[in-house]
């Protein structure tokens, strides 16, 4: 099931507020879900993440497959039992993740035939295998299963190498092959009658006219929701821009759209205004894990030795419970009940797991209040507004 | 300042409840206090360390001194603020960490010289260097500067080598410099009017009549409170048990005694019955890292495949967040609120930070619960009993 509300536009931009509900719950958009691989956002307890508003998670297919593997999931009806989060999860459908093996991997009509990583098991997945096991991990939005478009082919990747830019005719073929896996997709989710919903994925590589015929055929099969895929895939961040400017504002109107593993807190604003209601991204635990910290004025990395006596929190403005404790009265409201800069400096210096834990918590807590500022900003019918002081507060410098 | 109140004693062992009140709060004797190295609890919020019922905790002299360094806690007014942490906390003297540094130090009569193993600084300790570093840290609970007695002498430690276990002329010497430190220590801590508690150290090895001459010179210097320390040291379990038998129940009735580095959670119920009232151990924080989880009915390596499709949570008798979820509702209860072994073996094997973040917060809320079941029997009369169902209990197997 899945019910789209859109509460409120911006006549400025393609940004729309909505409300989004889900077997396991609503979820206010335009919303950033945490990322959660194996069936835990990294060093964040879950009663830490509803704490700071976190109303969807993501999980990855391909990764719970391998590890705890269906039979466990199945002991426990599904994903949100085994691991404890009762509000929406999505999967994605595991096609990015086999991609990403490399040269461990042959993809064919049929699907994806690789080794698994974990132990040199030959395995195999296809739009019906993926669909079977988002079935059975019961997520709120299953993804359909796609080719990841590559923006670099062969050897080398981005770095270089033997390989080339990806040509029309590839992304044209790559792009055909997703479509054809959209309808098996579709089919084998309906033969397996699961009550949730299914997500197509535009794909077309950095095509403009691909990427339109991507989306008209999949809006053909009347799919409950869209996402865009194949971007942030190591192409230029003006590359990104442009399929973000040219793709989601001619998906449905009337359906919730997805733009996957985006990106910095500017990437999200100018996707909101491009028209997405719904973000992903391991950044905000990632670069935690890096001390690499976002703030209101910028980001900060705390590893910096002038954070060493610093008794301010990680950012003056935030309500994040590292920053500003149990209470969540940020140090410009007058809260002291936050960790200091200096005190996470030391912690990450004597690498205690207790910095990547409040760092997690602190960057989380920053994508999910920018959602959260970005609504308000469209209720409001000040988005436009709210925008300028955004990045004029970002370029600051903390 | 510390006052200590006995509000019982068990007529059939050397058992006492009692209160103890520093500067920053009150404790409830018997107590475990967690260990917090580097000013954390290694993988626990603070946060969690309060809900799970923790009233005092220990940090590291020699730890905070090298990292963040004084003039950065300085600026803090102390440990308390700068760590987040406003209930008590005791330091320990550093007499054990330049001890366990082996052939890097170099002890005299003056103190200890040694090189920092953080950036090779010629750095030297005294009992007057500890007072001053730990009346800038302002922990409740200041130990006196001692140098720990090994069990094994020479090269190779316990682990055989050329080395001899200490002997008797050894150990003497050895505590006779303790005690000379013990004195040079008080003087200092009343020299810097430092406001808090200073404990004395016994020492003598695994000789009594060492310990009990280390005893009655330390209860002539009228310190308010008294700690067993050189157990735990690589001794076999008899000698360490043997000690514990001996020493504790002489030290004077109406102050505080503290087990240093002790135990397994046996140890702990021993120790209580030998008339200990606080005790602190890495063991909780360490095994949690390394899967192996303390629970009623023995313990639990959560790694063993057998726990794979596992629902039941670590304890199912336990009211932690991790075994009983935020209600504090027991699996025995009835509360399906908490996580399953079979998650925590997933977490375990994908080496998820969540894996010792939660086996941490239920092995600390083990050893607290074990405490404050300790603490009821206690006002209830009923220790005797008690400790029968306990050691049952344990050894029944999980």
């Amino acid at each position: 099931m899945l019910q789209f509300e859109r509460l409120a536009t911006d006549p400025a931009s393609h940004a729309r507020r909505g409300r989004l509900t889900l077997r396991h719950g609503v979820v206010q958009t335009p919303i950033f879900m945490p990322v959660g691989t194996y069936g835990t956002v990294k060093g964040v307890l879950p009663q830490s993440l509803q704490q700071m508003g976190a109303e969807i998670i993501l999980g990855n297919t391909f990764h719970l497959w391998l590890r705890p593997g269906l039979e466990v999931v199945q002991t426990f009806g599904g994903l949100h039992r085994f691991e404890n989060w009762h509000a929406p999860i999505l999967t994605d459908s595991g096609g990015f993740q086999v991609w990403s093996l490399g040269a461990m991997r042959k993809i064919s009509e049929q699907g994806v035939q690789f080794a698994s990583p974990v132990n040199g098991d030959k395995l195999f997945l296809s739009p019906e295998v993926s669909m079977q096991i988002q079935t059975v991990l019961d997520s709120d939005i299953a993804m359909q299963f796609d080719e990841c478009t590559p923006y670099w082919q062969g050897e080398g990747a981005t770095q270089g190498g033997s390989g080339h830019v990806t040509s029309e005719a590839e992304a044209r073929a790559s792009m055909a092959l997703s479509l054809r896996w959209a309808r098996r997709s579709k089919a084998e989710f309906e033969r397996l009658q699961n009550p949730n919903a299914l997500f197509g994925i535009v794909q077309g590589g950095m095509f403009e006219h691909l990427r339109l015929e991507s989306l008209q055929a999949l809006v053909e099969l009347d799919l409950p929701g869209y996402a865009i895929g194949g971007v942030s895939v190591g192409e230029p961040k003006e590359l990104m821009r442009q399929i973000m400017a040219h793709t989601p504002h001619r998906l449905p109107a009337h359906k919730p759209r997805y733009l996957m593993g985006v990106g910095t807190p500017e990437d999200l604003v100018q996707g909101v205004a491009d028209g997405v209601d719904m973000f992903d991204c391991v950044m905000p635990t990632r670069n935690a894990r890096n001390g690499t910290l976002f703030t209101r004025y910028g980001d900060l990395k705390i590893r910096n030795a002038r954070h060493r006596h610093d008794p301010q929190p990680i950012d003056p403005s935030c309500s994040c419970s590292a920053c500003a404790g149990p209470d969540g009265l940020s140090w410009e409201q007058g809260g002291r009940g936050g960790f200091s800069r200096a005190y996470l400096h030391h912690l990450e210096r004597c690498g205690e797991m207790l910095a990547p834990m409040l760092a997690s918590i602190h960057n989380l807590h920053y994508y999910l209040n920018l959602m959260r500022e970005v609504r308000a900003a469209l209720e409001g019918g000040v988005f436009a507004a709210w925008r300028l002081r955004f990045a004029a507060d970002r370029s600051r410098g903390v």
